[in-house]
């Protein structure tokens, strides 16, 4: 029962990235998730509360495995400069996952921006990445690899510097040499910030 | 008459900028700019062919008037490095010009992305731009003031970084410490692209 509840939530989940994917967000109701999913609106609202909800849980699992990749992009480094190269490298999975999905994500943000508690959800990965960086260009700075006078700033510069080429690649689309922008820009702010080993 | 009809013009390019920042693109129609503006549907559609044509025509002026800051900001420069921190400077007054304006991009926005030849106009300001900053990074090397080995990604990284703090500004909003990022984030690029003189 377990086991189907958590199929049945997932196939939802599915459904509906597919469809604000195609038709967009606001286009698609919760009737036609229903219908295209094969579940009933009871069932539906068993798992969740609004179609909001479905996009707050799609973007959640999102972040969720982008943290995996950057644990892993991090273990795999030894040192910082190294880890920060490996994340770069994630990019082009993450313009891969976004290619196509510029419009549902412009349409959610402006209704969000309409409701403070959703723009709230939004916002705090944002932050939690700046926590994030701050804490590994520390850690840079401890094991001798970074020499950085404020590692505030650095982190929010590596910050907006990584939103800035996520939002280049989703407007660009990817070709071969947008795809090794990330690790060139990346290399300038690290050359900006490292001692040189 | 003919500065009357320039005077008509203005007025409903203000009042339309006053109610898509207050109300939204979407929920703003042409008969209540028109209303606002006190000008008939049809005086109105003298100037304008859509509401559309009107949101392009804001977007113009107001990269016009960057692009004349900018210009500025280049001119008072002693050479390269200056004048990229000078135009870092102006990100202060593009974030007090885009405050609050963030809802109505975002829906316009979504709105352009079912429409190529909006799409179009939209993302060319940020493609001219990219051959801008490489020609000004190659007027860098020229005169000795940058040493770069490759201007156009060079270009490319300082337009990412520009997009990046131009969206962290909106989201987060100005206070003194995020007053001072895109000078920071800059001079961080700059290090790692510059000689060091």
């Amino acid at each position: 029962m377990q086991a189907r509840s958590t199929e049945t939530r997932n196939r939802i989940l599915n459904v509906s990235l597919e469809l604000f994917s195609r038709n967009g967000y606001e286009a698609t109701g919760v009737a036609e998730i229903c219908l295209a999913a094969g579940v009933s609106k009871g069932a539906f609202y068993h798992h969740f509360p609004t179609k909001q909800a479905i996009f707050l849980e799609l973007l959640h699992t999102w972040l969720g495995m982008l943290d995996e990749h950057m644990k892993a992009a991090r273990q795999e480094a030894k040192n910082v400069p190294q880890a920060l190269m490996n994340m770069g490298g994630l990019m082009q999975m993450v313009f891969q996952e976004a290619s196509g999905r510029l419009p549902m994500f412009l349409e959610f943000w402006t209704q969000a921006s309409h409701d403070p508690l959703v723009w709230q959800a939004i916002i705090a990965p944002y932050q939690r990445y700046q926590v994030y960086f701050k804490s590994l260009i520390e850690t840079g700075i401890a094991e001798g690899s970074l020499e950085v006078d404020d590692p505030e700033t650095a982190a929010r510069a590596l910050v907006a510097m990584g939103v800035g080429l996520l939002l280049m690649g989703v407007l660009e689309g990817q070709d071969e040499r947008s795809a090794q922008l990330p690790l060139q820009s990346i290399k300038i702010l690290l050359d900006g910030l490292a001692k040189g080993k």
